[in-house]
C-alpha cells in the first residue's frame, strides 16, 4: 500500500462462490489515466498471485510498480489514452481484505477462519471497484498468470462486459504438475514450526515454509535454460559456504529472492491464493471451454505464452487461443521464444510490450 | 539388505577425493551370473542416488530388485551370458558405509562429521570389490542418473578399464535447475526441526523433510506430460481431504511415494549423495570431456536419453554422445521418447530393454 492506492469499503456480507461469506470486505486499488465522458477507455488488469494493485508509478506514489514498463503514458498500455484499473486481489495482503486481515467478529486477524475462496470470488470482489467507478463496459481486461485465471472468471460471471481480453501465460485451469508444486509449497509452509496451525506471530514467522515455497516458486518461474545461460556452473562467493548451505551462483539468487519474500506476503493468504488458482477450472459447471467463450465474449481476444514456461504450458496457451478462435471471435496469439519462462511477462517487455500495444491500438 | 547381499572390509584408511580419508569402511554388494575363467564377462552396474545392490533377484534372494525386468537370464542384461555386479554407493545406507554408519572411532553415527564425499569416491570404492574379485576389465560398465556420474568418474580415474560403457539419462555435470532442485531438497531436510543438525533419533525422525526431498524429487522424477496423462485433474478420496492437503489425485500419489521413502533412507545419507552430485564435473581438471575420453576409453559406448526429462535433460546425453563419437569410439544414442521422464529407465523397459540388449549383443 503507498500514497497512490485507495480504498473501497463494503459493509453488507459478501457471498463466495463455494457458499460461504464474508461480514464485509475492503478492496484496495489503483489507477492510472483518466476515465473518458463515456467511461469507454477502461483497462482492467488482474494481477499474479503476489503482486498488489501498484502495478504502475503515478505523481502520487513514484515508487515503480510491478508492471512498470507495460503501464503509463506512451507504453504499451497507455495511459494517455486509458483509464488503467488494478486491484489487489481479494485473499491477498496488500490492502484488500484476506486471512492475514483482521475479522470483525472476533476482533482477531482470520488466518485459517478464512472461508474456501475461489477464483470467482477474486473476480467478482474486483467487480465491485468497477460498479462503483459506474463503468458498465471495460475496453479490456488484462491478466497475466493468476490474473489470467481471474480475467476467465470474469467473463464465466459477467459475459460481455469486456470488449477486449488478455489471456498471459496463463490457462483455463492447473496441470497436475503445477497441482504437485503449489502442493508442495503448501506443505512446506503448514509444516513449518513456527506455522502452529496458523497461529503464528511476528516473533515466530514461518520463514522456513516460506524461504522453501518462493525457492520452489522461482524454479518454476524460471526457466532451466535461462538458469543455464546466467549461472551456469558458477560457484558465489556472497553467503558463507558450508557443506550443504550455499556453493552455486543459483543457489545464492534463490537465497537473495526467498530473503526477499518472507516478509512481504503473508503465509495465510499465500496458502489461500495458491490453493484457489488449483481449484479453479473455467470448466467446471461443465460447459465447454468453447461454449463459455461463445456466451461471454465477442471481441478482439490476445493470447500470449512462452515457449520455456513450465508452470502453464504453452500448450495451454493455445487451446485458450484455438477456442476463442472457434467462436468467431478475433484471436492474435503469439508464442514467444523468451528464455525467462512464466515470469517472461514481467521481466521481458522487449517481446511483451509491442503485442500488446498492438491488441490496444 | 538381504540374504544375496555380500560384503567386503577394508580394514585400512581409505583417502577421499577431497583429501579427508576414512579409517576403513565396508561395502554391500550382489551379483548374478557366472564369472567366465577369463574374467572377462562382468558387468558392473552403478546405482542412482536412492537404490541399493539389489539390483534383481536371484535364487538366494526372490525379492524383486529396482532393475528386476533388465537383469536375469534372457533378459537384456543376459545373467545367462554375464557377471552382473552391482555395489551399494559409499555413502548410502544398504549396508556399505556412508555417515548413517558408526564411526568406530566414536562408536556413534558418523552423521554430519562424515568427510565431504565426491562422485569419484563412489568409483573408486567400487573398484575395491571388483579388484578383490580379481577382475582386471570389465566388459561393461553401465550407469543411470547418478550412476552414470560414477560411470564418468570410473572413466577418469580408471582408463581403458572397460570395453564398454553405457551413460543412461546421465550427463558430465548437473545443470543449475538440477542444483537449485537438491538443493531445496536437501534446505528441506536441514531446516526439519527435528533434524537438529544431524543429532535426529528414530523417535523423531526428520520426516517432514525427507517427505518433502521425496516428493520435489518425484515432482523432477517424472514428467509435467506423463502426469497430465495418467492423473489430470482428478480428485482423489484415498486420504482425507482438507483445505490445504490432498485433494487431487496428483497429491496422494505423491504422498504415497513420500510415506514409502522416509522410513528407507537416511537423511545425511541423502544430504551428501545429493551435494556429491552437484559437484562433480567429469572435467573438472580442465581436462575437455573429448579428451577425458579420448584417454579412457575405446570401445563402444551406449547413450541413452529421454526427451521429457527436466532434471538430465537431453542436451545433455547429446553433448556425451557428441564427445564419445568425437575420439573415433563407436556410440549408439537413443533419444527415447517416453513419457515417464528422468525415470523412465526404472519403468520404461520396452523402450529402454532392446537398445541395451542390442548393445550387449
Amino acid at each position: 500500500m503507498g500514497p497512490a492506492t485507495r480504498y473501497l469499503d463494503i459493509t453488507e456480507p459478501f457471498l463466495l462462490y463455494r457458499g460461504e461469506k464474508l461480514p464485509g470486505l475492503r478492496l484496495a486499488w489503483e489507477c492510472w489515466g483518466k476515465l473518458d465522458q463515456k467511461k469507454s477507455n477502461a483497462i482492467l488488469i488482474f494481477t499474479g498471485l503476489s503482486p498488489g494493485a501498484h502495478a504502475a508509478s503515478s505523481e502520487r506514489d513514484p515508487e515503480p510498480g510491478w508492471w512498470e514498463e507495460m503501464i503509463g503514458p506512451g507504453k504499451p498500455i497507455d495511459t494517455d489514452r486509458f483509464f488503467v484499473l488494478c486491484v489487489n486481489s481479494l485473499g491477498s495482503c496488500m490492502g484488500t481484505t484476506g486471512p492475514a486481515s483482521i475479522n470483525p467478529e472476533t476482533g482477531k486477524p482470520w488466518r485459517l477462519s478464512f472461508p474456501e475462496l475461489a477464483i470467482e470470488d477474486l473476480a467478482r470482489a474486483t467487480r465491485l471497484v468497477v460498479e462503483h467507478l459506474e463503468i458498465e463496459k471495460l475496453h479490456a481486461v488484462i491478466g497475466p498468470s493468476m490474473g489470467g485465471l481471474t480475467a476467465m472468471a470474469w467473463l464465466k460471471l459477467f459475459p460481455m462486459s469486456a470488449e477486449r481480453v488478455a489471456l498471459i501465460s496463463t490457462a483455463c485451469s492447473a496441470t497436475p504438475f503445477a497441482i504437485a508444486i503449489r502442493s508442495l509449497q503448501r506443505e512446506a509452509i503448514v509444516t513449518d514450526r513456527n506455522f502452529k496451525n496458523g497461529q503464528y506471530t511476528e516473533d515466530d514467522w514461518p520463514e522456513v515454509g516460506m524461504r522453501l515455497a518462493r525457492k520452489l516458486g522461482m524454479i518454476t518461474y524460471r526457466s532451466a535454460k535461462e538458469w543455464s545461460q546466467r549461472f551456469g556452473r558458477r560457484r558465489q562467493d556472497y553467503f558463507p559456504a558450508t557443506l550443504f548451505g550455499m556453493r552455486f551462483e543459483v543457489e545464492s539468487y534463490l537465497e537473495t529472492h526467498a530473503r526477499k519474500f518472507v516478509g512481504q506476503f503473508d503465509p495465510c493468504c499465500y496458502l489461500y491464493l495458491s490453493r484457489a488458482m488449483d481449484l479453479f477450472d473455467a470448466c467446471d459447471s461443465d460447459e465447454s471451454l468453447k461454449a463459455l467463450f461463445a456466451r461471454s465474449f465477442t471481441g478482439h481476444a490476445l493470447v500470449l505464452g512462452v515457449e520455456t514456461d513450465i508452470l502453464f504450458p504453452l500448450q495451454q496457451q493455445q487451446d485458450l487461443a484455438r477456442a476463442l478462435e472457434s467462436t468467431g471471435s478475433e484471436v492474435s496469439y503469439h508464442a514467444l521464444p523468451s528464455v525467462q519462462g512464466h515470469d517472461a511477462f514481467l521481466v521481458d517487455f522487449e517481446r511483451f510490450g509491442p503485442p500488446i500495444a498492438e491488441w490496444l491500438e
